[in-house]
């Protein structure tokens, strides 16, 4: 009989080494893996049920706004990714070229996507020809391909799976409006299904999207007190439109540009739901996303009745869309609690000879090990109840934890101080200079502008690295 | 106000020219189009959401069956793709190179996958050790590419979409019997949710996947006689495994081989859809699969009280969860039709003020334009009964075409005869030699071996072509 003990211990504390940390759980959860192609991932079951629950999720949510899902291409020939000229210096040094096909080579190269927005241009380019065509409001479920030189498990591959929207209207006020519609969808994605809290805003002009005219991010605090940024939505104005030269006649039939935006989020939230909610004995997923709910554990599963009764509550539950699962195998109770806490199954209900003959069973909360006593005849009702509560619960507990983690500071000083002795994000003033940006950076081993948010905060009228005047208020913070 | 006539008048009869009504209809009804990628198609909203509905019913279908999701990189180092001799050399002059990425020139250079049986056994070469880690059977959703020449919407494309399923088992029965489970999986659902009536069985030793030792097929005869391959299921024996050696110790701790299928269904399905169903006036969907199930076309909508009931009416059905829109655009009632027609809508609810006044409403189906009188109060109860009734006969009169246009011939005149005359599948006798194959091909202008049906009707006891003894019989038809 396996201990329990020895599958925790394969897990590197938090605190010890978060690094490795989140690297065990990745591992022990079985995940995802590094594939034999050098920087891309073996994305395994336990890893892409929670992928295909966010997909449906979010898809969901697109779909209530409007959104209308295509498939594009992979392929981009090279003078279509040429179009726009920022869009090329910033995706160029990271893509990978198709140059043989079919036994020849080819007489022009092809990239691999690395997102899309030059593919989107080129179909609508042909479609759009009067304010009778717009808008368009498309997405697409794909992968891309990044030639990046470092990779870690969801946080950076060279490919990976995300969502890509795009959409293209006839004014400059629609498109923006589009492009803050989508930032609050997936705000409230992240918020109310992952139970992540963010802090959230406008990119400054040296971190947005290539080709970008406002890039709006959400940033998500890992455990450590990094950000991670989980999803993004640009605002392109006219810029790839015109340079496609898609043009739209209106009503008094006058030539019109038309404004575009795009909107990713990827499976990077993977890694933040981890390394938010993640503790010492594992992976805990908040239950609204979690591949399985519940998991059934029978005790003394040999003596007459158990199975029976734990497979009859299975199927009661199951009726009722309860995503559940039974452990019957002739592993250990105490090895079966420690398998559900590392896959950070949310619910796990203890099951033996005694609790039947009371009629109730033990229920165990997978994020604070709370047990609580339920009569076996309202498991239906209480079930989803305390999944409920949990959801609820686990939002809080990491809004604190990011509340708690939030520093303001007036002076270089300080900030370096703060930065030096404790993990976080700091609010800070500044100036709007690309130089004060990087300065505070260096200054800070690593706080970078995280993201400016709508709502500013007046903490001092002086930029905190130059004392000119203050332009923004940024969150600043250590990234992944 | 435009006239209806001029939407049909955009397709070119069946009857008149098949390809070009195909062609006619992809583009009309907005489903896929051709890409500035050469041979690579733009899946546009309407033809993806029916995608999109294929992928959620045989999902559904794979889950309750075991199969797990994943998802594996896209390119292939070209050292793996050749360590099964048969497949190298079946996908060898067909993929396409990555040569360059990150700015630099590629020491390996990678394919993109054309399907992936050489990353699913080696990553299974790592994880496989004892009995415990089998079988596994997994399944992803993606994109592989195939440097066609020659393109079709739908039919033939280097992109395109598809699941694959790839499985690994202890024994070489366990693994014959899942290649079957999922061919009747495909069945099943293809019979069942797509109204498309097939032929099936294995493929000829020269038809079947490179690599294989058996491949089970099922194939649709679209409307001009053709045969459409429509869903492959692969036994591959030990032959891959063995070639990546992946071996498992069993509880005797002996070491053993390991055995493999693989299974793929791809947007082809979607052409099988239009050319099995579709008529003069557009596409015609099987209800289980429309992404619109019933379109509301209000008359005199200008007229008091028309679009308040069509909008009650529309909240009604959505509430019951059947996929309803309601047209409240301002052309003509008659283009409303021909645009309702041309997309494939199974039932249009046709509304105005005489309706209202009494009580009850005309429903019209897509497939036969039969007219229902339905009481407004009775639409919940009556629009799911209608939809499946025209489910199961769409299915039963293309059942009845498949089995009108199925020939049996003895002699090869008679064989050359058939195929010269009629449209459709000749069944007939064969020795097993590839020569005889060949030359019956050619002898009826194309009618190569299309599948051996398991149940082997004793036609003749010698071979068509050689006259010697007659080993299977084959079903033979033109194929697209």
């Amino acid at each position: 009989m396996v201990d329990n003990k020895k599958m925790v211990e394969k897990i590197t504390s938090r605190e010890e080494d978060f690094a490795q940390w989140y690297t065990d759980v990745v591992k022990e959860a079985k995940l995802c893996e590094y594939s034999s192609v050098k920087g891309c991932l073996n994305y395994l079951p336990n890893g892409y049920a929670i992928w295909e629950n966010i997909q449906e999720k979010l898809d969901r949510r697109f779909k209530n706004v409007g959104v209308k899902n295509v498939y594009l291409p992979m392929l981009i020939p090279e003078n279509l990714l040429q179009k726009e000229k920022d869009h090329i210096e910033g995706f160029a040094p990271e893509v990978a070229w198709v140059t043989q096909g079919g036994g020849e080579d080819l007489e022009e190269k092809f990239c691999i996507r690395p997102t899309s927005e030059t593919l989107f241009c080129d179909v609508w380019q042909k479609q759009i020809k009067s304010y009778r065509d717009l808008p368009l409001v498309w997405n697409q479920w794909c992968s891309v391909l990044r030639w990046e030189k470092t990779t870690r498990p969801f946080l950076r591959s060279r490919e990976f799976l995300w969502q890509e929207g795009h959409t293209i209207h006839a004014t400059y006020e629609e498109a923006e409006e589009r492009t803050k519609q989508m930032f609050n969808v997936y705000y409230d994605f992240v918020t109310e299904d992952l139970a992540i809290p963010l802090v959230f805003g406008k990119k400054t002009e040296s971190e947005k999207f290539a080709g970008a005219e406002d890039t709006y991010t959400i940033e998500a605090m890992m455990h450590d007190g990094k950000s991670l940024q989980s999803g993004t939505s640009h605002f392109f104005g006219s810029g790839f439109p015109d340079a496609f030269n898609i043009k739209y006649l209106d009503k008094e039939n006058k030539l019109h540009s038309c404004y575009e935006t795009s909107w990713g989020l990827s499976t990077r939230i993977i890694g933040a739901i981890i390394m938010v909610h993640g503790d010492d004995e594992g992976l805990v997923l908040p239950p609204r996303i979690a591949p399985i709910q519940v998991r059934i554990i029978p005790i003394a599963q040999q003596k007459e009745g158990v199975l029976e009764k734990a497979n009859e509550i299975l199927e009661r539950l199951q009726k009722e869309n309860i995503k559940v699962d039974l452990d019957d195998s002739n592993k250990s109770p105490g090895f079966k609690y420690a398998e559900q806490e590392m896959l950070g199954i949310p619910l796990r209900i203890e099951i033996g000879p005694k609790d039947i003959e009371n009629e109730e069973v033990i229920v165990v909360r997978r994020n604070d090990r709370k047990k609580i006593s339920v009569k076996i005849e309202n498991l239906e009702k209480e079930i989803p109840t305390i999944l409920e509560e949990m959801q609820k619960e686990m939002y809080q507990q990491a809004k604190e934890f990011l509340e708690n983690h939030i520093f303001t500071a007036t002076t270089l000083e300080e900030m370096k101080k703060i930065a030096k002795e404790n993990i976080g994000f700091i609010k800070a003033m500044w100036c709007g200079d690309k130089a004060c940006e990087e300065e505070i950076k260096a200054a800070t081993e690593g706080f970078g502008s995280r993201c400016i948010p709508e709502k500013r905060e007046q903490i001092s009228t002086k930029c905190i690295c130059c004392g000119k005047e203050a332009k923004e208020m940024v969150i600043w913070g250590k990234s992944y």
